[in-house]
């Protein structure tokens, strides 16, 4: 029995509940390795199963390492799972509504982190998996010379996917964040048809057999630029090495926001200091205010202090940690680029 | 007040329900323009609000057409509810299980798909927008000239999608699907690493001011193969010429299966006929088995009849109609390309 699974079961049986009802592609997934391209149910207990669309049976069959079965209606999964005598279930917090509505007559049901809690603590292989999407991704960086660079936003964000696919990533981790001037004051800008104005903020990832990666950099120009980014990088820096298992995630989030807060910019900072990453380029546990997760080897989280001048401009830096012992920067990659 | 906005408001006073919350990015965009880029709350009453997260303030200060508040917590959120004196909450089929659960004890909650249902009929000023994005699709398609391209999968992929962009795209409306050879046996390959094998599948959208696009053609080269397109192209034909205003969706994949049925193929058609776009890449109606929606002017629906044959090859033809009396498909891309 693998070993995801088993946990599930301990976890299912602590708590009295015979199965546990995936639908997240990504936790269906980290389960059984069939990622799904159309809606699927993967029902975890003594003898799991996952009921595929037809459209899927093909590449599911090829790829999971659970039984497939073809999803008819819910009134035959549901008959089914009742025939084998599943009364209670535990569900994904994300499950979508309209599903919950199906079941809720026929089960009993309770919402659970299990896969959450699991996928927070990464193996060697996918914490090699994470580090070979940033090596990708910081590479594709430097080979992109964005200082020299004179083409519009949009077309430097394409032209940094592309470069990443080159060097073997499967796709963007996310919509590729290339922004500037002012609207470098918005977290999540998106490119534009225009050209380089300064500061650039670069936010970028690759994916490498469905591991994310996750960084920026911002290319400072002015004196207020530099005078801002120093307080960032001071942040990121010392989050960085406060790092270390069995502190609370919110006490990292606490460093940085400490510092930016010293510095007067406290109500500038206006996200979280950082997230886990790994199938899905936001994963649970955060570096966050709220966040009393215990820190743990084996989390994998980013640091991204930021401030932003709004009708300004904005100054972000991020590094990913894979957590043994003390935190590991993941790359290489200069914090300073010219 | 809004014409959206306003029906929603009739919705909700004739199933005596007093305030419908939104959650999901393109709803929220639908209803107010700002899309949301971090998690949001939408309330649609006689004074709709968004409550927008701290880090997208200032986009959604600067592109709502309805006030915005920041959200500071769920017991801030539900208190301020609860004051305005709101009880029961219509909710989205798709709202997460998790939001449901923060809000089920202060209020009364019924799923409804008021805001689905608005968004089956497209404005004129939508339907241009998917037309703007289908011509940058297949006129960048027609650049890409895929039969002398000797790249592997995944670059051709990357290519065309440059080529969206470079024609006026704001991105991919999905992954690119560019597969080739016994892999076209899969609806939702992926590119791989791989020269160019025949069949050849291309199955492609762009994303013009918020809008998708949605094509797919088959490059067919022995005479098993065009035997098997000519199936699919002419269930593709006439399903597109049986659409009409007052039938039911399932009716129109009725006409396509019939025919790929006739000749052998029904369980080779492994999925719907069609699906509707729009802010979306998938919205409903769809053309599917159990679809009994009312076709009605101003849907815009892909017809995409396809037959697999696993571990020899797949073929997809896939055309986006714009109901108006009777369909019109949008484009004029040619189905056989040579």
């Amino acid at each position: 029995m693998d070993l995801h699974i088993s946990n599930i079961l301990n976890d299912l049986k602590n708590d009295d509940i015979q199965a546990y009802l995936l639908t997240k592609f990504t936790n269906i997934e980290y389960i059984s390795g069939y990622k799904p391209t159309s809606f699927a149910f993967c029902i975890i207990n003594e003898n799991p199963i996952i009921y595929a669309s037809k459209m899927d049976m093909e590449i599911a069959n090829k790829t999971s390492t659970i039984d497939v079965r073809e999803f008819e209606s819910f009134e035959v999964m549901i008959k089914e799972l009742k025939e084998e005598g599943i009364k209670s279930l535990a569900i994904e917090p994300e499950l979508v509504f309209s599903t919950y509505e199906k079941l809720k007559d026929d089960f009993d049901i309770t919402s659970k982190t299990y896969i959450n809690t699991q996928r927070m603590i990464k193996t060697p292989f996918e914490i090699e998996k994470i580090e070979k999407a940033t090596e990708i991704a910081q590479k594709s960086f430097m080979q992109l010379d964005v200082l020299n660079n004179k083409n519009p936003e949009n077309v430097v964000a394409f032209d940094l996917v592309r470069l990443m696919i080159e060097n073997g990533a499967s796709k963007e981790s996310f919509d590729t964040i290339v922004t500037s001037g002012a609207n470098s004051s918005l977290p999540h800008a998106t490119p534009q048809d225009k050209l380089l104005e300064k500061p650039i903020l670069i936010d970028w990832g690759a994916v490498f057999k469905g591991y994310c990666s996750d960084n920026t950099r911002t290319m400072v120009y002015t004196e207020s630029q530099q005078e801002i980014w120093d307080i960032v990088a001071e942040a990121h820096d010392k989050a960085i090495r406060a790092i270390k298992p069995g502190l609370k995630c919110c006490e990292i989030d606490g460093v940085a926001r400490d510092i930016i807060t010293e510095y007067g910019y406290g109500d500038n900072f206006i996200h979280s200091t950082g997230h886990s990453l790994g199938l899905d380029i936001h994963e649970t546990p955060g570096f966050s205010i709220k966040d009393e997760t215990i820190i743990r080897d084996g989390m994998v989280i980013t640091v991204e202090p930021g401030i932003y001048l709004e009708g300004e401009f904005g100054v972000r830096l991020e590094d990913t940690v894979a957590i043994y012992k003390k935190g590991l920067v993941i790359g290489n990659l200069p914090l300073q680029i010219d």
